[in-house]
């Protein structure tokens, strides 16, 4: 791939992007692990493997708007009729439009291609460790979703009965089941050494959560006169 | 305090806070601290403290709508008028106003009372630990405010240097100062204690961010032939 052609490509994701700057650093992420994971496999076409990775998420705003809207769907189409558009080649442009569809967890729908097998694994590696809090966080921050739940007997739950999508429900269903749903080796291991801070963080949380609601509300309860 | 005056002044701040979750949740957690940190302190007024916690943070909105008002001082105000139009007394309604008027950091505005310091203390234990990071990233969500920063020469700032409010940033000048900065003595110890946490999350992220684009940066160079 030539230099001006990233730029194209690039481009064109900027401008699908709108104001969602932390949207765009995902995409370099999602990017810079894929190239690392490509290292360690055979016959990887990387030009194919590059536009797939900075437009995999193109068709999030198609989502926002309308959430009955697929965004791996949306974007690979999209992405399909930019590169035709653009002189990119069919067999090329059908290549991408492969990855982009395939790269979210999708019983009938799984990536088949070296390349989506790839952008899928590098897509989920930034859900791990501790920038997967961090995101699941802001995303929490964004949406007006609490980071945890409080149960009717005023304890706290770990997430695992939410009624709500709090933090501590995405960490337990999301989050802490991902590390071994990765289709390359490399993959699983770069997950394998974030796995560790993550659980931390989520344990740490729990317990100054849990800590200070059980102290707090007996001595609360302490305040109160009796009343007759 | 009796518990339907508890529960009055507890629907006040509800009210007040119209539709942010997650600032109750900060509330009863501010609450709790202060009552344990009271439990090693003598003198303490609990009806003061309680109502005080209760009702630190009902300026809120008024900042949010101006950011040139202070939430401390309108919040004592409120709470202020609020007291004294529900019959508590003009004494109570003082040291309570007094306590809300100086639980931020303001060189010309210390806690005087122990109440004042208790209260203090119990906020600034919120952003503490991993609880002080996941606020901190909920708020950048809420903001749309950036995780971290690329620099110009394509590295990624650690806080140190940020022009832009990162949470990288947030960590380096605010969250990792607080712990030397309390009055009391078992609010220190609290947040020694979750001190660790804060800190390995913050280096944790750092390194995986930092891995990841050095790494991916050098690996995208590799990818563009060498245009003569």
């Amino acid at each position: 791939m030539k230099k001006h052609q990233y730029k194209q490509l690039e481009d064109y994701m900027l401008s699908c992007m709108l104001d969602s700057a932390h949207d765009k650093d995902h995409i370099y992420r999602v990017l810079y692990a894929a190239l690392e994971i490509a290292q360690y496999e055979r016959d990887v076409d990387r030009d194919v493997l590059v536009a797939a990775c900075l437009l995999h998420d193109i068709g999030r705003q198609q989502q926002y708007a309308n959430p009955a809207v697929c965004h791996a769907l949306a974007g690979a189409q999209m992405a399909y009729d930019f590169l035709i558009g653009h002189g990119w080649g069919g067999g090329f442009a059908m290549n991408v439009r492969q990855c982009i569809e395939t790269h979210r967890f999708r019983a009938d729908r799984q990536p088949q291609t070296m390349e989506a097998k790839i952008l899928f694994d590098a897509d989920k590696i930034d859900a791990t460790g501790t920038l997967g809090v961090a995101r699941t966080i802001f995303y929490k921050g964004q949406m007006s979703q609490p980071l945890y739940c409080v149960l009717p007997d005023g304890t706290i739950s770990d997430g695992e009965n939410d009624g709500v999508s709090s933090f501590f429900h995405e960490y337990r269903f999301k989050l802490e089941k991902l590390y071994d749903r990765f289709y390359t080796k490399r993959a699983a291991e770069i997950a394998a050494a974030r796995r560790h801070s993550a659980a931390e963080f989520y344990k740490s949380m729990l317990r100054e959560v849990e800590s200070s609601y059980s102290v707090g509300t007996e001595l609360l309860d302490a305040v109160f006169d009796k009343e007759a």
